[in-house]
């Protein structure tokens, strides 16, 4: 099979490889869609993200999806030719994190595209059937591998506690800031604010259902926000990934209120306003990654209440993963999801 | 000022009265439209609902909207002019209910048309400003009305513990179970089921939302909602207020489901198949009134995620109080909501 | 090895059998103690439980606690030697309830002396090491086999939400009972009301943490706790297992409380009086075994929060299982836990 | 009747004053015990805490306890020469935060001894009814005083979601610090560890229930409570006000563990490592005061499962509260709660 692999830091070329086969409780799946997320683009350029060094040849990408192409021994449920989504974090399901139901947690956890493990430009992957989503009629590849990001969505809107009628502030309107958005709405959020300092991102997000998108480089978003809620709104959450995104979104809260950090991928340590937080009694909660969000994930976009069509702004085939790497690399503000097909 | 006043149980006649003047930190509403609800038939036909007995003349009608004619002393953040929803049960605001924020329970609450307690077939009511609740721009008197069984179902989804992604079936298809139904829509349920054994409800059930609206008379509710789901929904309502319905609403629960009961009102005991909630450790949750559900009910029809007009289905005048109880008696099938207009 | 084989309904004689082998994940445990349950009980004189029939040979029992006599392959963190308690029921830790941490409602659970499985009245007994929960130094086998009725109180306890200050009637002391008792002041509880007919049982529990234990034959049980309550308890806890209970259960709460259903194991529909569920906005929930327990229930004893011990009335050698069974079923007053010592 | 107050930063003298009527609702206090909490030396030292400025005369002091010695019109429940503990945060009861149950966060509260409100080094303090708690038999008046630091406990381990069986480390042993630690083992908590520079304070956690309590000047906290538990507590309790401690906070969680802020009194901004907070999917609550936390004090202290009285290090009479708080000032690590006695 071909794959598109990174022999050294920044140069990925397409090569042949022997086809993986599945083993027990395993499905072949071949790839038909890959998403580019920031954790590949910080590979390819930097060939490292905190603690996890690429340290040989690696294949990149795991927001996948692609249809099943041969069933490993006791596999039930699924069958050849069906379409799914493939959820990329493999926990052992035996620890007590797994058990508990926070598998995210899992310290055995295998994920694709992290050093040393390979990911899925490549044009068959072989993954563990209980990973496989089954995408339902209607439903392209493309969203498909938009399961991924979604699933972040998901799991910051549930883990912050969003509800009907709340009102949400997103600082951030990347892929990760544009999915939280919907997230949160179909949780019930009913007003829902989001900064930016992109105005294509911005008309994306008002799209998509934003009451007000702020360029944060033009207004004071802080004071706009408060101004429109009377005070403050019930969650916000960091999907912008800088200091600055969170001393706003402290200051957007009212008392009592919830911040959510999903997408600061930054290490180590950087000023956080800690008296605020007491004298309004904010909490703050993290997300790493996502536990049981897939089949919710894919059951709002079946039914409608998130889209993400919308965010796949640029389109290549495998052979051309070298370029669309760069392409995310360097379009920033344009690309908001760039996709391999296969 | 005139009132539409039982003056003998089945006997509605409209009178003069002098009008209220608002007490410190009350406002007077000029009411401009009353639904009625179940209980007020009861209380029209029967005189009692369980320990509530009416034992000389009491104005019924507690589901009302209006517009504030005059403030009392003490009143700030209302104007004259300005139209509300008027919450009708306000507690004591210091038991441990009310500091707890279950003010429903409060021992000491009034409630409008409770006897002794009169109710809203009046021109005006004095209120506590605390319980008229504003009403945006573009929302009608019909529906500032509609809030109270509104906040029922609020309640009912709330206390449940719908969220994004939940499957939900609603037994009844009346004011209560139309609305719970549109609740659960609004707390993010994505798969909706409905029964009832009037097609002119079970129509109604699917314009509001309803993936599926069956006619239990006809039908095996029951197995077509565990066949659409796999095995049952998460969560079911029971909105009919019979016996039978709580062993359909047990029996459509996937095992660790949560069946909550919200149009009973009849006292006293009945079977229960406890065997089968055991066996699934399934959960029962009872609603009760409801508290601080007004402004996310107001906040969910100015959204447009829950719709009332279409509920209302039949209008009286204040003159004809009499006869709207005695439609909303006769024609259970064919009236939804009967709104007395003032 | 030996084991006590029931061989018809009602005739339990020791035979010898080939010991098992511990597969792979598995281990060995050489069984030291196991308690008799009420549902050995059950099979012992009437063959069935519910849809579960005794249909050939069974051996019975499935409260068990051991030592380690044997790894199976790929087996990590445990020791030949290590004394043990083992959780009787093995989840399939693939399906959804599996993975969202319900692993109790598992469709393909397996579980001891349920037929047509074997239980552990027996020298030897394989098991998954997930299920074998290291016993702490000066913790008795006898304590462990008690580890499996002491889940059902933590689980009973947690999924009430018992915490901190929360007052507490507990109807039936017997195992199950006066476990839950103790488990509810684990979780903080601070005021213990329970009730039963049985003197015995009722000195036991006021040694085990009761204020208040009343004999439900001479004393009217409802009007003891309404009146030190001031109004009724947070949670009831039905441990007796009978449809009166219930009802004591209901009218010893507070408005907003909570009574579980820990005990009942008859089938079928009974009358509940859910006219008062209602009018208190009760809630109902049920217990159907335990999920994540085990390592609580564990840790509890080890810091002698509860105490399971005192529990333990009368003893058996594996020889004389009959006998030890048949005590049970004729001494019902007086036997708290029988025990059968391997 | 006489006051202690300070009429210059630093300056508190005794001088006579009229004493208060109570109004309706409201209770006339006869104080008898006052605990000298940070905050009054931080205004008895600084002048200022944050945004509140002393600009006048003024009587600190805010944990108090006495006894009812008028009754004002319209109270009930209460009566003359009844002991009581004084909940010194006083809210509005009407606006949302009040009617949802989180009245600590009101922003029209008026809160004793924060300028411009005089507080309680006094004979006798006017009081609403409702915040004037019964102490029940054998509680002394500087037990009750000591609720007030005790509710703060209290609240943080209910915020935090401490429940049976939790490991909770606790950075900070001075009243806030071992009062938290007894509230999360009355919640269930069964590991406890605790850090602090003093070895008094280091005796004084361990005789009240610390399982150990580390020098953090002689020995690695982090090391030492990872090792103990394997890889971190599920809770940590920030109870210093130090930015040092909140790091040590963070390292001593395991995944998923939660880190709540009590004791940071300090404005502003200061290095928080986020990095680790994400990588963990940590979690930070915050602490601002409490709500709904005495009854569940008394209670705690009445059944034994917290003891307040070996907090209480020195005793000063009403004339020496100048004496008294310089006292506080300068011995911090030999006073652990200084008390006025009236």
């Amino acid at each position: 099979m071909r794959v598109a692999v990174m022999e050294r830091v920044g140069e990925v070329v397409v090569r042949e490889r022997p086809a993986p086969r599945p083993g027990p409780g395993e499905v072949l799946v071949r790839i038909r869609a890959v998403g580019i997320c920031g954790s590949d683009v910080h590979y390819f350029v930097e060939g490292r993200i905190g603690k996890f060094v690429v340290t040989g040849p690696i294949i990149l990408g795991h927001e996948c999806a692609g249809e099943v192409a041969e069933l490993g021994a006791g596999v039930s449920g699924l069958a050849e030719g069906e379409r799914v989504a493939i959820e990329p974090g493999w926990p052992c399901g035996r620890c007590p994190f797994c058990r508990a139901g926070r598998y995210n947690l899992c310290p055995d956890v295998r994920f694709l595209a992290t050093p040393p493990d390979d990911g899925a430009f490549a044009e068959y992957l072989a993954v563990p059937a209980d990973f496989a989503f089954t995408l339902p009629r209607g439903m392209s590849f493309a969203a498909g591998a938009m399961m991924e990001p979604l699933a972040v969505g998901v799991h910051a809107a549930r883990r912050a506690g969003v509800t009907a009628g709340s009102s949400v502030a997103v600082v951030g309107a990347g892929p990760i800031g544009l999915l939280t958005l919907q997230a949160a709405s179909a949780f019930g959020a009913t007003r829902l604010f989001v900064s930016d300092v992109v105005e294509k991102r911005l008309a994306l997000a008002r799209e998509l259902g934003a009451e007000a998108a702020v360029n944060a480089a033009k207004a004071d978003v802080v004071a706009e926000v408060r101004r429109a809620t009377s005070g403050g709104v019930d969650f916000t959450f960091e999907c912008a990934g800088a200091a600055q995104a969170v001393g706003d979104c402290i200051r957007m809260l009212r008392p009592g209120g919830t911040l959510t950090l999903v997408g600061m991928t930054a290490e180590g340590t950087f000023p956080v306003d800690v008296g605020s937080l007491l004298a309004g009694e904010l909490d703050v909660r993290t997300v790493f990654r996502y536990a049981h969000c897939y089949p919710l994930a894919i059951e709002l976009v079946r039914t409608g209440r998130v889209r993400v069509e919308p965010l796949v702004t640029h389109r290549f085939p495998l052979e051309r993963t070298a370029e669309a790497l760069r392409f995310a690399r360097d379009h920033k503000a344009e690309a908001i999801k760039v996709l391999v097909e296969v």
